[in-house]
């Protein structure tokens, strides 16, 4: 991993007309499918794929997941997702998600997950991987 | 399996909110979503759960689907959706599915499922599978 | 509303295939559709339907989610929501919720909504919706 | 429109994690959910945004869909939509979409819309959109 890659990385996905609802809004349970894509990213970008973490045995279900709402999403808008990790433990990470449209914060995520193997048994993340999950200060109020 | 089942299955399916898109209507991909509903009720109701079948080595995904949009369904409507066999031959099968609200035909569908094994390969619908899958005239023009 | 109605409603859903994902389990965002499923629910069992809310102007988006995963759904696995109300205040009710599979706790959450007009500014919730929000102690530790 | 303009608009997506299902490949009903990505994307690039169409009024229901599934795409796949018009009548355009893995060609499809107005009445597709909705032969059977 380059040294200097910044500890947040952002990505950006545009919002598809599928994931509004009748309220003429992105409905809340997207929110989690985009935090699945910021982080699933934020490995990427570090040397981790996700798919090959799964290929080699090992799973990250999510335990945890809270999110906090401030403003709509609409159909089309371009999004951007931030993703930092904030602890990482030996059978544990913890990932913060801001979303925002331009200068606008609409959502906020705290997603924990743990590792488990292919018999659903916890195990510890391994080092590599999690030598590469290097914890950064919330870039905003979470 | 009682030889007086009807060769038609109905499935009750209430519109859910994340459903909707900002049409106001459910959004067309979700039709798909209900006629495998539809479709795997149809098989429990003659034995056949498809649980089983996928931890038995079978798997039946679809390679062809073609649905025709009449009307629209609402948020919290209560849909009734039909389902029967309309071929089915070594190695493929044909579903059909009507949905109604009420008496108003909302959509139909026609389905074509192929049976494969856990490496992807063709094979052919285990015979008491099969057996179940009694083809039946169509209920309404499709 | 009978007096008698338990503060707790429970409502069955079975899942979809299509809910499922690559790891063989129910994806996590989909407990938010089915806490929606259980909360509606329990409006519509105290004579309150969404629909109609919203069709009197009122909506109610989500501010806050809390969602800790246990044990995770399967394919074809018939859960019970319970749904109950924990607090109501005049802008802002929160609802918990409990994913059961038999006696098997799977997931808790804690979903914070509040009231809004068609414009999107912050009302009060109509007193007749607020009288039937009636808060009831957690019946399980979320 | 710069009439060097490919009748053929590809638009790239990288499958997510929570678009597969427990058979390890992407479920088959968010192709349609693709095939929208892509021609939303065909006519923004023709100067025609789904979303302002449907701020002046216009709406495009799906009216006929056809999907025909040829092989598997897998999470983290990044998968190639190509989008095209078929016809376009005074009231109805058909899109044909094909999605493509490197070389490979995953699936394609017919999308057949019509034109609405708010009140849900066939109207006519507003000949300014019409005049950029310009067939084009099928660069792949469909």
């Amino acid at each position: 991993m380059d040294p200097n890659t910044s500890p947040i990385t952002s990505t950006d996905v545009r919002v598809r007309y599928a994931e509004t609802d009748q309220m003429g809004v992105a409905h809340h349970s997207v929110y989690l499918v985009w935090c699945e894509l910021g982080r699933t990213q934020h490995m990427r970008e570090r040397g981790v794929t996700y798919r090959e973490l799964e290929e080699s045995g090992v799973r990250l279900p999510v335990v945890d997941a809270h999110l906090r709402f401030r403003a709509a999403a609409r159909y089309d808008d371009v999004l951007s997702i931030s993703s930092w990790v904030r602890e990482c433990a030996s059978r544990r990470v913890q990932f913060g998600n801001a979303i925002h449209r331009g200068e606008t914060l609409l959502a906020t995520a705290l997603i924990t997950l743990i590792a488990i193997n292919e018999s659903q048994a916890p195990i510890t993340i391994p080092p590599d991987v999690r030598a590469r999950l290097v914890p950064a200060p919330d870039p905003v109020r979470v």
